[in-house]
């Protein structure tokens, strides 16, 4: 079947983009354009055929989806090589206060002692084919906006549903490749048995921690190493001890020589989101709306973990991740910030918007089809501009208070769980529900009393400030009127004494109870949840209203753009998997300044001071002082290369993919982006539009000299 | 006399420094040495007569030292260009709440409006002689180190006395070269009609300020013009409305054309003072004790000020000068520190002085005269460590609370005043004693209640805790049994209400009084300092002493190590006339960044805010959109270049030196040092010693099209 279905897509063709972009560097392109493009002016040696073959095997197959990152097949033998905070989860699991692995590195002496990362799962694409006609014969002329985005979702559900039961064993999603307009069916399988093979000690794959992220110059050995298992039949299966490596198709070759400035590079990933076709409305809701809350809020909740991490190495490590999704997204989002408005991007859209508007005016027919498209676009974002702070302060409810998070999850799962599979909201069905819950119970862990008090208090006290008619009266009640009337501090006490759902065994309990039986545990964050689920409700529904009139209008946009430009584009990025190329190559982040493509052990050395978060192992620091840097100070390197800086397209979803050279071998791991080019999601800038991978030399070093892994170099057929 | 003087100069030979020193850009020559150097290589085009010519008239000539700054004559009506910073003080005097030049900038429409600048003044050095015999013969062999000292200071102020006698109108100053070795008598014109020409506003002059300063990249237009005027016979006078504006003998020509990356430079000025040929003792001192506690006790003092200016616009003026001046200290001081650990110097200047007593010891000839020369010098830092932090106290007493300084320059005064004049401290004689009394009452500006309570009542708290042996009995006398024995705040309220020298009248009548007439004026702050007077007299003591023993150990050290290294020195800076050489040169502050040496008007709008200390006028920001560079933005560049960097060899005192490119011209007006480079006042490095100057195209766009001073572009013959 997979042969049939690539026919369809390389023997047809992708009218939404042409291969001759104008800008040599930007585009993540899909996968299957890879033959349309002149890979030798990009400094590409290997043939198309050699990186994207849909009759046979190529270097794309030795890349995996793994848990929302991207990792690489470096041996036969399954080992995986990604980034370290793609790992962090499960090396935060394996850890304890004894036993800190996070803090000391861990490396597994031989197969056996790998560690399973529970919930982790290593996609890998099989087939794809465009369901873009099937999906929209479900819409019809006269529906609403939000029938429409329920028609779209459920005509999904069920090709999925479909493709699922002819091919057992592989699960099928479906992808939004341009709003509204084009869908792309993929298969994949996904393995399901994943190990913790080699972490280095914090002090080098998260060195430099949040002062460093986001920035260049970088000295992050961001890398890890795990494992994929199958069953003894091949087939993909959950942990078991009978488990055994899995054998990729394709390995990809490191390459131990390294980069040097100027050096082509390609990078094979799944992108997660990019939002360059939005319109100008996106952006300023985004600019003075969205992005600033969330920078407000979240830099609110990292203060305080902070504080209550300070004098207590275990609070430290329960709060570790949440501190740093928080502090990830915040910088991205001030990166962000600064980006807009040093390239001035919304000026620019609005101009571009308003020159597209006089294109559409000067011609009647144009006119006609396009008149008031902009208009109908900005009263979208108009409207959810008055009720923003509310939903977002909903959302917070949602997903930042973990108590709250849990009893959210519950009590909609009992109300989800009562529908036919295939009318559920998507964590509910039957397909996705275990990873659901194994997501809900692995938060659990995460859970910090005083911390989600304040969280929660912090949020109550942001409720009492919402305007007439935005209130939501649920907390009011509670908190005014509420059942305790002692104030809202002896109400939150109250709420976080008598709540039962913060342990494994009364939570998976409770996601198998129905709305009856959760209302006779009588737990008071499921009777908050369930006063608060009617307003998340009429939150959704607005958002599925929003999406339909956007889903229609969007594509208009596009279309009349292309018309007015006569030129085609490339679909943002959706979590599919994508090649995009570039150059190693420096930058001037400001006047005076320049930043340098390649990092070295040197700068390693300046940065540390034996604190978090440049807390250097001691052992390092000895080898570069003896200049033991094995074979990988290449010549003209002063020590070892640590991390390469590449002015490729890139966004969040690309960590851990490999960086290649031109012969197709991997040369570093890309982990982060510079703080300016976080900017990528909106518009791609060939000033600033730069990402980071840690130096393959630097992981193979690492790995030997520090981690003492030498099994790992050799299975890699790497000579030291 | 002058051509005789000189001869006796270049004839003669500075036997202690050889003008092949090993590294081309190190070295703040004596400008007598220019005519040694090789000044192709270092691609000077100007003949060594043009820099400096002891017969006739030559560069330096068109050079002059400004109230501790250097300053250049750029036309024939003496208008001098030099620092904002350096002008500060005047534009500061000149301003009030109404009328803020330091805001808005100040131009005067013509000569008539230029603004005098109160105890400025312009030194023009006219001649020198080595008067090191003269000076030593007064030093006997069986003298104490206190006794030596004292008699060298007496033998100076004779020295000092007869020159003066004889050159009517001319002062004398003796200068140290070498630590109780080289003495240079230099005869000196004062100019002390100094006025206030053109002042770019604050946004521009201190733009960046306390964020930007040591730093680089840099935009900061740190330049403004004055004017030397001279009594209508052409002789130095006080300021006078019949006053004319000094003709220079000679004028810097400016260079519109600028400079580019790799151009020579040099630079003459009088760089203050360096410490390179000072013993591991002094910089272990310096690095452990007395940098970190300076660093501290301004950073108090900032922080409580900063506070203070806040709200009121007319405090925050009184303070910003004392803020500046703490901050430059601070922040170069966190800078030496930096650079020491950086540089592991005092760790390299151990090992070279072990190396050095092995080197003493393997000769019974040098062990005679060497032996123990390392350890005595020792002893005299240990045995300043002890008390150290009681001295630094006391001097933080004596000079940053203004009633107290006041005070203890009044007492001290009239004690001092009752001796002969030769025997008084310097500050004390009558021919300085008219600039000791225009400082102390400048200074009363700076006066503000609060502050100066609450820097009192912070060091009072500092003395109670010196330990046993080291307390200031008088301090726990006054707090702990007090006239008022009602705790700290009650007695400190009551000095301050009770004071009454903090007018200027009562201060210059106060200084005429003797100590019996004092005694009357039952002024508490002038109880106070009497009572702390007998502490200082015993640290002045103590200061004496081991200058005295270092005196004699030092020119040890040197002759010794000059004898192991088979090479020679130059002397340490000393507030003389020394030329400097670079190249216009970026840098590498740390792994994968690279500064370069030229920035522009773009980095000034990339980093203006609106708010300070990034305030940019608006016009600025205006002419920049519309590109409206005049003639000053050079082919090749964007747009008009800010501020260059080069690696000549320059420390605090060569702020407004000319930066002259090959031929001589004028390039840019030096102001300041990169963070990295105030290491130089220890050890001038290869990788990080740079110095920052306005570019003279910034200068001259500025002063046409934001302040219309086209009348001073004509002056200088600059064609716009």
């Amino acid at each position: 079947m997979k042969k049939q279905v690539l026919c369809l897509l390389v023997c047809g063709s992708f009218l939404f983009f042409a291969p001759a972009a104008p800008r040599a560097e930007e585009g993540m392109w899909p996968i299957t354009e890879v033959g349309k493009l002149d890979l030798a002016a990009r400094g590409i040696e290997v043939a198309a055929g050699d990186i994207f073959s849909p009759e046979g095997l190529s270097l794309v197959n030795g890349v995996v989806q793994l848990s929302g990152c991207t990792g690489s097949f470096v041996s036969p033998q399954g080992l995986i090589l990604t980034n370290h905070h793609c790992a962090f989860g499960a090396i935060r699991e394996a850890s304890t206060k004894e036993r800190d692995y996070l803090a000391a590195g861990f490396l597994a002496p031989s197969l056996k002692e790998e560690i399973p990362a529970r919930g982790y799962t290593a996609r890998i694409t099989e087939s794809y084919r465009d369901v873009s006609a099937e999906i929209l014969s479900s819409v019809a002329p006269g529906m609403t906006p939000a029938e429409r985005t329920k028609a779209v979702e459920k005509k999904s559900k069920e090709i999925v549903a479909d493709a699922e039961s002819r091919n057992p064993g592989l699960r099928a999603e479906v992808a939004e490749m341009f709003i509204g307009r084009t869908y792309l069916l993929f298969l994949y399988t996904y393995l399901r048995d994943i190990r913790l093979v080699y972490a280095p000690p914090q002090g080098i794959g998260n060195f430099g921690g949040e002062t460093d992220n986001w920035m260049w110059p970088r000295h992050t050995g961001d890398f890890s190493f795990m494992r994929a298992y199958v069953g003894p039949d091949g087939k993909p299966a959950d942990y078991s001890d009978k488990n055994v490596p899995y054998k990729p198709r394709v390995v990809l070759k490191v390459a131990t020589e390294g980069v040097r400035e100027g050096d082509a590079v390609m990078i094979p990933g799944y992108p997660g989101r990019t939002f360059r076709h939005m319109s100008s409305h996106y952006l300023a809701f985004e600019q003075d709306i969205r992005m600033p809350y969330i920078v407000d809020w979240y830099g609110h909740q990292i203060k305080l973990m902070e504080k209550m991490s300070e004098t207590d190495r275990e609070t430290a490590l329960t709060l570790s991740g949440r501190i740093k999704g928080l502090a990830n997204t915040m910088k991205n989002y001030q990166g962000k910030l600064l980006g807009l408005k040093r390239l001035g991007l919304l000026a620019k859209k609005r101009a571009e918007e308003a020159d597209l508007e006089r294109f559409i005016a000067s011609n009647p027919q144009r006119q006609k089809k396009f008149g008031g498209l902009l208009t109908a676009i900005a009263e979208v974002y108009e409207e959810q501009a008055v009720s923003a702070r509310r939903e977002l302060l909903l959302s917070g409810l949602r997903t930042h208070i973990i108590p709250l998070a849990t009893a959210h999850a519950v009590y909609e799962a009992s109300v989800e769980r009562e529908k036919p599979d295939l009318e559920r909201e998507s964590a509910y069905m039957d397909r996705n529900f275990d990873r659901t819950r194994d997501r809900l119970v692995r938060r659990l862990k995460e859970f910090h009393k005083s911390t989600d008090w304040f969280l929660l208090y912090h949020l109550c006290f942001q409720a009492g400030e919402l305007p007439a008619g935005l209130r939501l009266e649920v907390l009011d009640k509670i908190f005014v009127e509420g059942y305790e009337q002692e104030g809202v501090e002896a109400t939150l006490d109250l709420l976080f004494h008598r709540a039962t759902l913060l342990d494994e065994k009364s939570v998976r309990a409770a996601l198998a109870m129905n709305p009856d039986e959760l209302r006779k545990l009588d737990d008071p964050f499921l009777k908050l949840a369930a006063s608060l689920y009617p307003e998340h409700l009429r939150v959704r529904e607005e958002e599925k209203k929003r999406k339909g009139a956007l889903d229609r209008l969007l594509p208009l946009l596009l279309e009349v753009k292309r018309l007015y430009l006569a030129r085609n584009y490339i679909p943002d990025a959706n979590r599919t998997l994508r090649l995009t190329f570039g150059r190693i190559k420096g930058y001037s982040p400001r006047d005076g300044v320049f930043y340098k493509p390649i990092t070295s052990l040197a700068g390693v050395a300046e940065k540390s001071t034996g604190r978090e978060p440049f807390h250097t192992p001691a052992g390092l620091l000895e080898l570069y002082r003896q200049r033991d840097f094995g074979r990988f100070a290449p010549e003209g390197f002063e020590s070892v290369p640590v991390c390469i800086l590449y002015d490729a397209d890139t966004t969040g979803g690309n960590s851990g993919s490999p960086v290649l050279n031109g012969r197709g071998e991997l040369v570093g791991v890309n982990f982060d982006r510079t703080f300016e080019a976080t900017i990528n999601d909106f518009a791609w800038s060939r000033d600033y539009s730069r990402s980071i991978a840690v130096d393959v030399r630097y992981v193979l070093w690492v790995t030997q000299k520090i981690g003492r892994g030498e099994r790992l170099l050799k299975e890699m057929g790497v000579a030291f």
